[in-house]
């Protein structure tokens, strides 16, 4: 799933696969991230807008993450054992948006999903394109609990640099130059 | 600092404490939900384009909004204190986005802040109030490594509810039927 941004389609979805989520697992995260007392007490949780204890939005947000970054790495075992390069990811410039549209509750499995929603080559930094891909998070019922629009890195294959695109990618080494740059 | 919507002034800050993160804990987190070499094994991330181990953006958003849950339930405890009963908050309907602009690393001091954007009283959810905040987290060397844009519920104090408000308070209390009066 780490493919070269040639290889990239608008619309390509990515399963990621489905975790459930125990009411364990919450309260520990609950109680190390989001001690609000629907994430850490299930008994005090009834009495909360969400009638029972709920995950952490953030907990949501890292397991999907985790489904994610599986992913990549189990799609570039692959992408090797097929004899082929796996592309190269760069670091993520952040989020556009993030929606938590139903709770997380003890037992739910949540089943996340990765769509590519758009690609254009960056303008700043010579030789990567810029992703914007939807994360979906969806539970046993067919409801949409969770969903992220996020932008990403991804390296392009056939790139050969011009003069001026060698000294941006030069610049781009040292964080002064690369803050003068522009992102 | 959970205030009622009446007491929330645009434009206030709200300090938030810092946090020291540890290369222990970042690697924790990121065995836990974010695997990749850069955050869990610090010699191989010399190699990354990071040049050593640096924190998930997962693990500092993690982070800051513990820092928040612990400010919010400490300044409810002050205001209990000064014979005051706090504001209510709600569920966070999302993050409108979010951006991770410097590696965290091991022994990094990252100081949060949050500061209020805008209000506004809710069309949709009589009775409850619209805001939206923005929080920030910095190095010790003063360079904003993240921020992000959240938008929270906060109750009304002064609310008297005509009859439609009570009808839609009403229905709000049911998933369908809060689903078909929107957000």
């Amino acid at each position: 799933m780490t493919r070269w941004y040639e290889n990239i389609v608008e619309g390509e979805e990515f399963p990621l696969g489905a975790h459930t989520f125990t009411q364990a697992e919450i309260i520990r995260f609950g109680k190390a991230y989001d001690p609000q007392y629907f994430h850490i007490d299930a008994k005090a949780a009834k009495k909360s807008h969400f009638g029972g204890l709920v995950a952490s939005g953030w907990h949501t947000v890292s397991v999907g993450h985790r489904m994610m970054v599986d992913a990549l790495a189990a799609d570039d075992e692959r992408q090797r054992a097929a004899g082929e390069e796996p592309g190269v990811a760069g670091p993520s410039p952040g989020v556009n948006s993030m929606d938590f549209r139903a709770p997380v509750r003890p037992g739910d499995k949540i089943t996340f999903l990765l769509v590519v929603v758009s690609k254009r080559v960056s303008e700043s930094v010579p030789g990567w394109g810029v992703l914007i891909n939807r994360l979906t998070g969806t539970n046993q019922k067919g409801e949409l609990v969770y969903q992220a629009e996020l932008a990403s890195f991804t390296k392009l294959r056939d790139f050969e640099p011009e003069t001026t695109d060698k000294l941006v990618i030069w610049a781009n080494k040292f964080p002064i130059l690369r803050r003068l740059l522009g992102k």
